[in-house]
Parts: C-alpha cells; structure tokens; sequence
C-alpha cells in the first residue's frame, strides 16, 4: 500500500505469466506454448523491409490493411475486426467495453485462462465461476440458464485453458441463442489446433465475439498482435474503449509481420499441422509413461500422473532443465500443462520423465 | 447505444489523433510532431537483427535490459522505471493506478493534451482544469494552493502541449512540495528540445513521476515505446495495473530497437540539435509572414495570425498538401500547431502561407 496509489491498487490480481529466462537456449521450454518452429518467412521479410526511417512516423492507427486482410481471411466486412497488442489487450478491452454492467455477473469456467479474472479485478466486474464437469469439460447447460440475473456477459476459451478441450460450435451457438442480450466472448487463441471457430456463427448470432491470436498458431509471440472479430456494432463499443486508451496500439512492423504472416496460408497450414501431428505422438508416449492425458485441442497437452503430484514433478523436470507450467489452483493441482514442441522436445521431455519416474519407484 | 455494450461505453470521450495518411509522401505532414529524421541507425540495425525466428518466443515481460539502460542513462535505479507501448499507454496505466481516488479531483490544465479528460472519462476520474494565464503560462500558485481538497492527482505536460512553453524546474518542485499527498505526474514527451528534465528533481520528491516517449526526439514514432520514472514505491503501483492488463506490451523488436536507441548518445543530441535550430529558424520566418508565435522548448510551434482564423489557414494549407494541427477548443482556436521540420519543410510551409495570405490580402 502507498499513500500515492489509487484506492483499488492492492486489491488488484496481478497475472503471473510464465517463466521466460534470458537465456532460453540451455532449457527445453515448453511451459508457455510458443510455436516450436519460426514464423512464415515472408512475415520476416516483411517485418525486415518496414524497418526504416519511415518508423519516425506513426503507424496506421487503425491497422486499416491488416483489418482488411484478416476480414477477407474470414469471410467478413473491416469494420468486424479490430486489433490490438496482443489478445491480452483485445481482452482488456472487451472486458471493459462488453461486461462492465451495474450489477450483472460475468459467467465463466472455474478452470480457464487465469487472466480473465485479473480483468475482473482491474475493472470490478462481478463475476460467477461456473464449475467445470468431472471430466473437466464445460457444461453447456449451465451458461443456457434460465439465469436469476441476464448474465452481463459470458466468456470460455475454446479450446480451454489449461485442459485442451474444446466445445463442438452446436453448443456455442446454443449458448449464444439462450443470452441475446449478453456479449458472449470466445477466446480462440487456440482453436486453429484443431476446434472449429465460431467466426462461423457471427452471420447468425450478432452477441458472439471471437478473439484470436497470432502468438500461437502463427509462431508471433514475440511480437504482439490479436484481433477480436464479432458485429460491427460490437466491435465499435470496443472501439470506443480502444481509442480511449491508446490511439496507436500497433507499431509499424508488427503491423507488417502480422499482415505477411496473414497472407501467408501456405506456411500456417504446414505449421500446424507439424503441431497437430506431434501432439497425437506426444500424447500416446506420456500414457506410454503411465500419465492421464485429457483430449486436447491445442498445441499442448494437459497431463496428470496417478501417483505424483504435479508440482514434484514440474520442479523435477525444472531440474533436468525442462520448463513446463503447473497451476496450483485445487482442482487441476496434480496436473502439468506441456507444451507441444518438436520430435526432438518430446523425446527429451519423455526421457527426462522416464528417468525421474525410474529414480522415484526405485526410491 | 449498443444493447450489448458495457454501461459506461457511450459517455467516453475517445481521443481523435492527428491526420495519418496512408500515402504520405506526396504531403508535408507537420501536424503529429514526428521528427523530420530517421531514428539512430544502430537502433535500425539491432531490429534487424530481431527480426529472426525467436519471434515464435515471448518478449521478457518486464523489458528488463531496456529499463536497466534506462535507468541507467538517467542516473536511476532499474524499479523507477516501468516501460509501456508508447507513452499513451502508460499514461492510461498511471491515471488508472495514481489519479483514481475515491471522491478527491484530478487538477490539470484546461489547455494541455487533450488525452488527459479522455482519460478521466475511461476511468471515471472526477478532475479541475485549472485555466492557463492570459500568456498562456500554468499558473503555479493554483497548483501550490491550498486546496478545499487534497487532490488525487495533479498532472501537466511540461513543455505545455499544444502551446511548447516549459515551466522552469522550481516551479515544478514547488508544486510537489505543496502537494506531498498526490502524485504529480509531468509528461516530458517534447523535454528533449530544451527543457529541463523533472528526473532531476525525483531524488528530493518521492511524489513525482515523469513519463517520456521514444516517439519524438528518438523518432521512434513507428515503434511504440515510453517510460515513466519515478519512485520505486510510485512505480510498483503502476506496474501492478500494467500486470492487470497485459503481461507483454512490448515487443521483442520494440525492446530491441528502444534499447539501441538509448545508447546511441550521439545520434540522439545530433537529432535534437537539428530540430532546436530549426525552430527558432522557422519562428522567425513566421514572425516575418506577421504570426504571433508563443515561445517553445518543443519540436513544435503554436502560432496564430491576427486577421485570419486557425480553421481557415488549416484548410487552405490542406489544399495546398500541407498538414498542420488546428484544435477546436475556443481559447485556442486561432492557433496553428505546426512541427518543426527540415529546413525545406519550412521554406515549403512558409511559401505556401505567404502565397495563402497575398491571395487573401487581394481578395
């Protein structure tokens, strides 16, 4: 506490992200699901040309061709889409645009992207946390309601996180159809592992919005750049926000990367594919190793063992120099999440886990 | 009005910036304070050299080396400092974390930049514009007070925006003497063309907090990347609401590209020399053409005619592809804020205000 902070400043919840050393090369980092392979070489290209003294200028504010590019990617109009630094900040701001309501609750999964709650500190949104199932999937009937209150919103990654496990669009639709008058966000940052997006379902239900990434399926983490799509009434109230904030959220070259890595089909579908294909293989050697591991939809794999805590063996693995993440959260505690990497990550993650397993059932 | 938008979304106030054309070459755009020459070289190469596959990984989310360089350059520790995606951004993060005081006023100037009110709409901050003197000078002693209230906050731009006039650092000390219980932000976007920097004054005012941007004198307008500084205690409660919003504002080739640049000491002096001489150059040839022009410390000049309106010479030099600023608020509205260029610049800007004012002379 400081005499100089505002009111609400300690009772904020910070988001912990995780670890990202400085020096990556020496450990296997497969704790916060980057890309195992590089961007499209043509976003690089492109990110190499835009550095030039035109960057004493201000770039577009509205990344009016990127806006365009990715609209025609999907099917939609520009004024559908708008970006930001990153889908935390997409979130941010549809969280402050879309749920702030007097005296609504925001639904959302007890098990999700940690950070939807920070937002809900940031912004004082009351919000009910809507227990996963036993089989840690959403139950859609839950968000159907009837609600005792119209819900100020509704948010779910899908795929989730951390579990993997994603909800076929039928029930995101059924969602959407139950709460006409609440926004409800999909946070896809995920979903081109595997899950089917619900941009398919904005034509038909103007409450959907979906927030993608290119952080994850398009190897950009290093530069920040997430869009949200939905009606373009939606998006303008988001819009609104953004422009309240930061008129000029994307710098000049990661407008260029993002628009390469856009156009760039070709090597995005090679790219997640490779993922795709070494998830299944991973998966089969973790339970190969005696793990439960839950369906997963994303570039990682959500993975428990029936006699060791999660926590042992994240430090153990951290020990042998292999960073995966764990959650101390009560219900997925004995869980890690894995990042999908190589072939090469996984063998040395399995035979790192067979080595530590070995030593602890000799012990 | 949007059914599904949050309560409060209607009343912002969003922020308009500056015309930023998509094909600016055939303009002379003097209206966004850009810098009329290309940022550091070494900080052209460094994000070339970023520009690689480790893009698929993270930034460090607390752009840890670029902090301790600054810090560093300013004679700071690296915890007073906190870096944001342009100094927008952490402008927005400071009003949230140090102006929102239940029921206390934000004190500002009535002419000053105009997102300061954006902000206080976002984040509901009650605030007092405090009227600049009839030279348009801040008024010091109505910031030393005393006040019917503790303020939540007092914050100015030092130099002034849009006027370039600059309160000498006593003032400023004086000010956060008076004031021991709020936090008295100064927003040093244009301090590189002459002023003298409040960082000298954060060793004896723990109240203070200073904000920068590499956008102007670094002409890194295209990257986006400012600071604050100021008390370790002051800065840890903006970082609490920056990890409340987005883990990763800045980008690997921003970080990379800031970082460079804030070594570059020559490059940097060698760039504010050029634009210091130009304007008291070009202040002369607009004194000449019969403007009256207020004194500036900035990269830009606020000028008036005394038989034409602002509104009127802003739109014939528009026809004439020459973008200046013009702001509609009416104490201001006769006045021009026009940036220092090159020295072709101002003879293009000069000769088309000379041939606008013969034209209307004759009529």
């Amino acid at each position: 506490m400081s005499r100089l902070w505002s009111d609400h400043v300690d009772g904020l919840l910070p988001y912990v992200p995780g670890e990202q050393p400085a020096q990556p090369q020496r450990l296997l980092k497969l704790n916060t699901n980057e890309h195992p392979y590089g961007p499209s070489p043509r976003a690089l290209q492109a990110m190499r040309d835009a550095v030039n003294d035109d960057l004493r200028l201000y770039p577009d504010y509205d990344s009016s061709q990127l806006c365009q590019a990715i609209a025609t990617l999907h099917g939609l109009r520009a004024e559908q889409i708008l970006v930001g630094n990153g889908s935390d900040e997409v979130l941010a701001h549809a969280f402050n645009a879309l749920f702030l309501r007097q005296g609504r609750p925001l639904l959302m999964p007890d098990i999700s992207y940690s950070f939807y709650r920070t937002y809900c500190g940031l912004y004082r949104i009351p919000h009910k946390l809507l227990p996963l199932a036993d089989d840690f999937t959403i139950r859609v009937e839950d968000y159907i309601g009837p609600h005792e209150v119209v819900p100020a919103g509704i948010i779910f990654a899908n795929p989730n996180a951390p579990t993997g496990i994603a909800l076929p669009l039928e029930a995101i639709a059924a969602i959407a159809s139950a709460n006409p008058d609440s926004a409800v966000v999909v946070d896809e940052a995920y979903v081109d592992f595997g899950a089917d997006s619900a941009i398919a379902l904005l034509r038909e239900h103007e409450n959907i919005a979906v927030i993608h990434t290119l952080s994850k399926s398009r190897a950009l983490a290093g530069i920040r750049v997430g869009f949200i799509a939905g009606n373009a009434e939606l998006i303008r109230g988001v819009q609104r926000v953004k422009d309240s904030f930061n008129s000029y959220p994307l710098d000049r070259v990661a407008q260029a990367g993002a628009m390469a890595s856009i156009l760039d089909e070709t090597h995005f579908r090679w790219a997640c594919r490779q993922v795709i294909d070494e998830r299944e293989s991973l998966a089969g050697a973790l339970r190969d190793l005696g793990f439960e591991v839950l369906p997963s939809q994303a570039n990682f794999l959500f993975a428990r063992h029936p006699r060791y805590e999660g926590v042992v063996i994240h430090a153990a693995l951290r020990e042998r120099g292999v960073l995966v993440r764990h959650f101390s959260n009560p219900r997925i505690a004995q869980f890690l999440r894995i990042t999908v990497g190589t072939p090469d990550d996984s063998r040395r993650l399995c035979d790192s886990l067979e080595a530590i397993l070995n030593e602890w059932q000799q012990a």
